[in-house]
């Protein structure tokens, strides 16, 4: 086991540790899913809850948007490297196509940029097809060091 | 009873039936407020599963961008006078500061401008005072007509 | 005169003195138009090197931002009282429909929140009339004690 | 020489001639720089009258905007095939740090998502480094069937 495989392994249960003690992300089944050193991936299974259009059984577009932005804080934290609170500032979806029904939501985010005091991240949502995305994301988030 | 005041009946009880049939919004328990010719309100009432802050109590962020998102989509209902399958295409967020913890949040939704195929909306959401927003909104949606 | 004439007089000249220190606004065009104690506008004549789509006239969308950019930010140094390097940390413009040719655009910004690191600002452009906006915009700055 | 290089200086020439035909982006100094499949990319040389701050020579980030838009409109049209009007519908940016005074800036977008009325981009501006962005864009535009 390397020490490449260890540092993943500790940075898996650190991130599922964070998810689990969210009340709002356990609501939503949101769960780790991987990362590399560039992003990190969460996922939320296909459940009737998440619903908005009953006709077509097609989620809500609120249920992609707190998926992406919890991918989104994560990746800050990851880049920060250490745990600390931190707050969306602002988050943009663009939603290019609905979600197919019955099927699990992936949310993909780079911290791309750190300063001082502000996270900038940006990422998409998928299905079954990275190049085929549902949702692409732009977004800022305030760092510990400007509360 | 005025001719306004069976409009305004009748445009609650549109909304109300609308939220009711949509399982995620009955999951977030969000609910019909009021509305203007200019506007209209949704609530959702702090609930445990909301939280993204154990520690504090503070909901998510992810769960007031639902609760716009669906304001915003009213918004966008009403301006075209008559139900029909909208989409969200984009929408931005800027969150002001945490929502407090207890308190029903209320997200409050103009649909400014429609074209054929695209709804304009903006709003913000607060709690006890609207002088002191929580979140700040500006999005798109899809009419029925392009989709 | 009232004590409220002589601050609207000096803070014109404040404003007027900055804009015309600016290369980029003399190049455009930008001046200053009028503030209350919500909101500030700056204005932007027609001009044949504004214009995008030769065959009408229109001028380009990144003009409009340039100006609604500059408004931004005045009205944020509005808000902080005291003039200090700020800079746009991430502005997002929706166009409702193209501006007339031959007519100054206006930019009015409000700089609703301010906190410690982050401005954050709302507003719009129009021509002729309020009521029919041209362009909305949403978005934060960053402050000087965030430098 | 290829079929490839063919569409390659076709393309160019196509570009090109449209920018010389743009007022606005003339007075930029905006020119093609390069396109792949995925994307294209146009630059804008450093010049004085795009500075907003003179005592450090940073230009202004509404220069980087005009500069970011018609880049991204250019992805949209070589997405579409057949030039044709389009327009912006909505665009965010977000600043990452200052341009370097007396450098050129590069914008690359790629539209990666056209529906039959709306066409997705995503991009960046850099300047010597790609790793090093000086801004992320994020936007939606019409296409010439929406309006």
């Amino acid at each position: 086991m390397s020490a490449g495989d260890i540092d993943t392994a500790r940075r898996q249960r650190f991130v599922q540790g964070f998810l689990s003690h969210v009340p709002h992300m356990a609501t939503l089944g949101i769960a780790y899913r991987g990362h590399t050193s560039d992003w990190v991936e969460l996922e939320m299974p296909y459940a009737p809850e998440l619903v908005a259009y009953p006709d077509t059984g097609v989620i809500a577009s609120g249920a992609i948007y707190a998926l992406m932005d919890s991918a989104a804080g994560m990746s800050v934290v990851l880049a920060m490297g250490t745990p600390g609170p931190i707050a969306t500032l602002d988050l943009r979806l663009d939603y290019l196509h609905p979600a197919l029904p019955g099927e699990t939501v992936i949310a993909r985010s780079t911290c791309y940029k750190l300063t001082r005091t502000i996270g900038f991240v940006r990422g998409f949502a998928y299905q079954e097809d990275e190049a085929r995305p549902v949702a692409n994301m732009a977004g800022t988030f305030m760092l510990p060091s400007a509360a």
